[in-house]
């Protein structure tokens, strides 16, 4: 089997250290995998970020490290981040996975694509913070997005998410130039994603209908399981992100 | 990993001797369970009960035992069983836990709930009875209920059924209090379940949206996996019931 | 456990062949497995056929060995050769087993069942050949195919396609005395089989609806499991095909 190089892009409240298991499970199966932080998160960051400041950080990185062939994964709201920066790294991806990812229609913010009950709430969270940040309110995290976890395990996930800056959530973002791309897509699908309820706004099938036709893994997990199920998670790469 | 006190409260036809393996299972794990039999099935019974019936069973089961921090499990009818209960039982309750549920909104029967067609069919069973009870036909059983076992299991499983009272089953069931409870709830898909044609009247996702949000747990099995496959629903047990 | 007989029929591209793994599997259970290569494809065959063609080879093949008490299964448009093969097989089936099938409604193509823009591209196809046949693109192949390969075996199974003839492809099929037989029946869901885009044109749950109630048998893999885990489709194959 032959060698991959993986670029994992986090989602919301995450920073590159989320993938750090996977990473490591990557690399014990022969892959290298690099996991970048976006900007606008951790201490002395400023929150006055965009969506394009995101997909600029992760293409200077592959462009820095010198990258070529890359799987260029995308997690939840990195999904979206992913798809812009193929705008600007064109043949250096050979593939892009994109795992229970939140994606846009080109010109909707991420806010258009969550459920309005979400939306809602992240718009008041924003506007009572001193730095238009929004965070995941721990009833949410525990049951939506980490169900899978025993409690100290989703605690442990919990004290490590940063404040997520909100304008790149609620920006419009243009994906013309992305839609036009010829770029093979691979879509993991976490089985026990619930990140928004089953049914009108679930992220399974209404995401992966956005990119299909297109490749297909099934991930026994939740939304996070780069915590709760890692080895699973990275099998489930390799497996997607394979020519 | 901390010790859980399980209630098992069956579904129709059955007693909390469906419980036995699941039981054995849970308690091997360290945790303790109960599976109390509801009123109205067995020798010499009255079949002459109501829901009401059914949840001051339960109520009664647990005070008497004393037990608190419990997480209560209701499978198939018993999921609306365990809701209605709840209303007595408060705070006792750590967290809900529906297993394949058939679930109904308050002033609704479960009739309501279920295909036309079934509907239909056990009213005139009922009728037909000379004691207002119903009984699931063994083609049914045998490929929509229980279609993972080998034929021995679903044979023996089969004639440990009881006739099940036509009472609760179709009468509406009030459960206003229990919506504006504010209680922790989680949900059991048994991935292959067809106890109803997947689809407008499938369980899943149906049932899954009027309890969430709420974590998600998928079992690999029928709907009858208490027989079929114990060891992995009492594992996906103790995942949808810890904290 | 009983001793099975299968007869297994292929889909579309396909011959006999492709059930190889899977019948060593099934033999190596202890069960009898017979696969029969539709007429049509191949060196030197003609591919003027018919779905009636199709269905005669395998009522022919199953009456020349004297089987009786079979599991006929049918994978993909295989699917619709069997269930038309069991208007003449009746009682030498036990049960008929669907793998991930491309049915229709009596009086349809498969064409008609398929999503439009496939019909349109096999149309186009069929009229560009020489022969009246068509061929699953590559990259098609790859993705929503086969995705769950390595690429090497992907590539393998491709080179072993046969071109498909139109005919039976684009005629309708009469099935109303299919429809009308009283005859048991599985369905086996490859988890992540996405040859056609998951929704309105996804063959599931679409396509288990037409034959529901029928008993449910899960197995992990894409269309073609058959070549990336065989073993998983000769297990699920069993559970399937049991009484």
């Amino acid at each position: 089997m032959s060698t991959l190089e993986f670029v994992l892009v986090h989602g919301s409240w995450h920073t590159g250290e989320c993938w750090d298991e996977v990473k490591a499970s990557l690399e014990a199966k022969g892959h290298r995998a690099f996991a970048p932080t976006l900007p606008g998160r951790g201490p002395g960051q400023s929150t006055d970020v965009t969506m394009r400041d995101y997909a600029d950080a992760v293409a200077q990185f592959v462009v820095a490290e010198d990258l070529a062939g890359i799987v260029l994964v995308g997690h939840s709201a990195g999904g979206t981040v992913v798809c812009k920066a193929a705008e600007q790294l064109g043949d250096r991806i050979s593939r892009l996975v994109l795992v229970s990812p939140l994606l846009v229609d080109s010109g909707s913010a991420l806010t258009d694509a969550v459920p309005p009950e979400y939306a809602g709430l992240f718009a008041h969270m924003a506007s009572e913070s001193s730095d238009n940040t929004i965070m995941a309110p721990w009833e949410v995290w525990r049951d939506s997005f980490i169900g899978d976890a025993e409690e100290t395990l989703a605690r442990k996930a919990y004290e490590r998410l940063c404040a997520e800056p909100f304008g790149p959530v609620s920006e419009p973002v243009d994906l013309e130039a992305f839609a036009a791309m010829p770029i093979a897509k691979s879509y993991i699908n976490c089985t026990e994603d619930v990140v928004f309820p089953i049914g009108e706004y679930g992220l399974f099938p209404r995401m992966y209908q956005k990119v299909a036709p297109c490749r297909l893994v099934n991930a026994q997990g939740s939304h996070e399981m780069m915590y709760s199920n890692p080895h699973a998670l990275a099998e489930a790469l390799v497996k997607a992100g394979r020519p």
